[in-house]
């Protein structure tokens, strides 16, 4: 039977947060949206792949699939991956590059990733590079507006979970905020926890650079997103003028994004996000142009997938365990153990959606 | 009455081409979309804007609009228009950041650009800059595909309408043919027309250099797109491998990426595109940039609305005339005399589309 694509089918969800979760500049999550495409092969072979947004741009994303997409894949062999992420990303060029478009072919190749896995029988930690099937892991809060008891709480809970590093939000109106959270937390965890801090690229390079002098003494692991992400060199002049390790990546959509801010951040860290980085066929590039920059790539979101591309890595850094719960409407949700997150030996991509739990919030 | 944003609406369209357009990256174009965005305010006031594209993203442009934009719009005050493209830029971007969002600000900033010039009885020529109402002109054909015979057919088109500086497409499978038809083209217009190439992004920096050379001969006013938009510094190497000016500016959609691109790509001329770099405000940013920079500010695409902003620039550059005629499909199509376009002076951005002659194509 033919490996030709058949049918593409999406389905968006809009899928509510248990409390209101805020950061410096994209304001408050009250729920996540996610986009599933399932992609079907005349020989019966079946993958699903997915991407999630902060509440905007689902519609958007689904429309680009279903009308811009679609129709095009059909017929195409779904087992030629690199070929259709190629494909994709000149058929959309003018509209594309980066944004909605890279969601939009996120979703698709993890899909195509699936069903290869399926077919060959392999896990997507052994197909991505099979260094290790476990990871480093982190929670991330998304915190900013929690009041100082909640976020003490809140980071309790995480240490309480088994993680051994935490990472809080920053960039209240005034720096002494900051400083104060930081300092409550860096107490409350002791000196043996790793602790991140990350400003949603809230500040300017020289307000980036007083604050990182600032957290100076309380051994911040990594000042994420500092300035916005535009600003490579300002990325550099950061790291210059303070020494302080700078992490970056979820709001990189391009590889031409990578190498730019590969070439000109002087970035201690690299979190690509495979939903919004062109799917597990992005993430990879991304990674493996980190590790020709020495540079540990780490993630943002949806751990239940980035586990196993994280793991699978030479230069493996940190999974982020990402606020928006995808893994809990899942079949699996992530397994932590000993402070590691441990990736699905699942055919795959090892990521199995439990539908009926998701069908309330379908849009 | 109160300026605040009562209603937001959005229309598809997908009109057909007369004929199948090609160029070397995007392919054939059957038809081209138009997406429309009319803005009413409490007072009554009402402005449309629109963006376009090549035949794909116009249902993604539409459902951003319309699921994540027209809601949070409503009750802001219309005229601040400043500061609804930044809150529009911060409200979509972890998705955003270019592609389909920058199409989606953009028609939205049109129509309040609309609503704000009809409210002041002024025309957009006069509320971008004034410094004229007429500009120069150029026929850009997509005319990649056409047979010799037709393309020498189409171009003595352009000069018998007038007009006396053309663009034809390059880019085709060998540098031979490309050389071929201009050739023929340079020997068809003589040697006082105004001639531009376009090979839309096909080539690697190596051969645009090797094809700068060969065409050094047919006096070439500008070599747009030779290399991909995302590698400022390949066209800087151009640049100073072969002396050729360089145009491009289509597919740039942030001011990040015009900065880049100002910085590095030691560009000739720069072509933004009101549609798909943040409408007025977005393409009087880069024209401004442009001009610090010492560098005509030019125009891609949609005529009827760029004769007003590039005629009203200290640094007019050149006014293209599309292919795709949207023109065609307002009240006022594109005005020329002397071989200069005339800017409306309608009160508005002075493009009122006949919305009957577009219904049937209705999506
Ligand atoms: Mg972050
Ligand atoms: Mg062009």
């Amino acid at each position: 039977m033919s490996t030709a694509i058949k049918s593409v089918e999406t389905r968006l969800f809009e899928v509510p947060l248990p409390e209101v979760l805020s950061d410096a500049k994209h304001g408050d999550h009250f729920h996540f949206e996610l986009v599933t495409v399932t992609i079907t092969l005349e020989d019966g072979s079946q993958g699903t792949g997915y991407t999630y947004t902060g509440g905007k741009g689902g519609h958007a994303i689904k429309a680009m699939i279903d009308h811009d997409m679609a129709v095009a894949l059909q017929g195409k062999d779904g087992t030629a991956i690199a070929e259709i992420y190629d494909f994709l990303e000149w058929h959309i060029h003018y509209v594309g590059r980066g944004g909605i478009a890279s969601f939009a072919i996120s979703a698709v190749d993890i899909a195509l990733w699936d069903i290869k896995g399926k077919k060959a029988g392999l896990p997507l930690w052994k197909m991505a590079g099979g260094a290790d099937h476990t990871c480093k892991a982190y929670c991330g809060g998304i915190d900013l507006m929690f009041p100082l008891e909640k976020l003490l709480n809140n980071i309790q809970g995480y240490l309480d979970c088994g993680f051994n590093a935490v990472k809080i939000k920053i960039g209240r109106e005034k720096l002494e905020e900051d400083l104060e959270r930081i300092k409550a937390v860096r107490e409350l965890i002791g000196p043996e926890v790793t602790f991140m801090v990350d400003a949603n690229y809230s500040m300017s390079v020289e307000e980036a650079i007083t604050a990182a002098k600032a957290f100076e003494s309380y051994n911040i692991y990594w000042f994420e997103e500092p300035t916005i992400p535009d600003n490579y060199k300002g990325y550099g002049q950061i790291a210059d003028a303070t020494g302080m390790p700078l992490a970056m990546g979820e709001n990189l959509h391009t590889i031409h994004e990578f190498e730019y801010a590969f070439d000109q951040a002087k970035l201690s860290f690299v979190q690509p996000d495979a939903s919004n980085c062109g799917g597990v066929t992005g993430w990879l590039k991304a990674a493996r142009m980190a590790n020709t920059h020495g540079i540990p790539a780490c993630s943002h979101g949806m751990q239940e997938l980035h586990v196993s591309l994280v793991s699978a890595q030479p230069n493996a850094g940190w999974l982020e365990v990402h606020s928006f719960p995808i893994d809990e409407y899942t079949i699996r949700p992530l397994e932590v153990q000993n402070h590691r997150a441990i990736a699905p030996d699942d055919p795959g991509v090892g990521v199995t959606f439990d539908w009926q739990k998701l069908q309330p919030y379908e849009k």
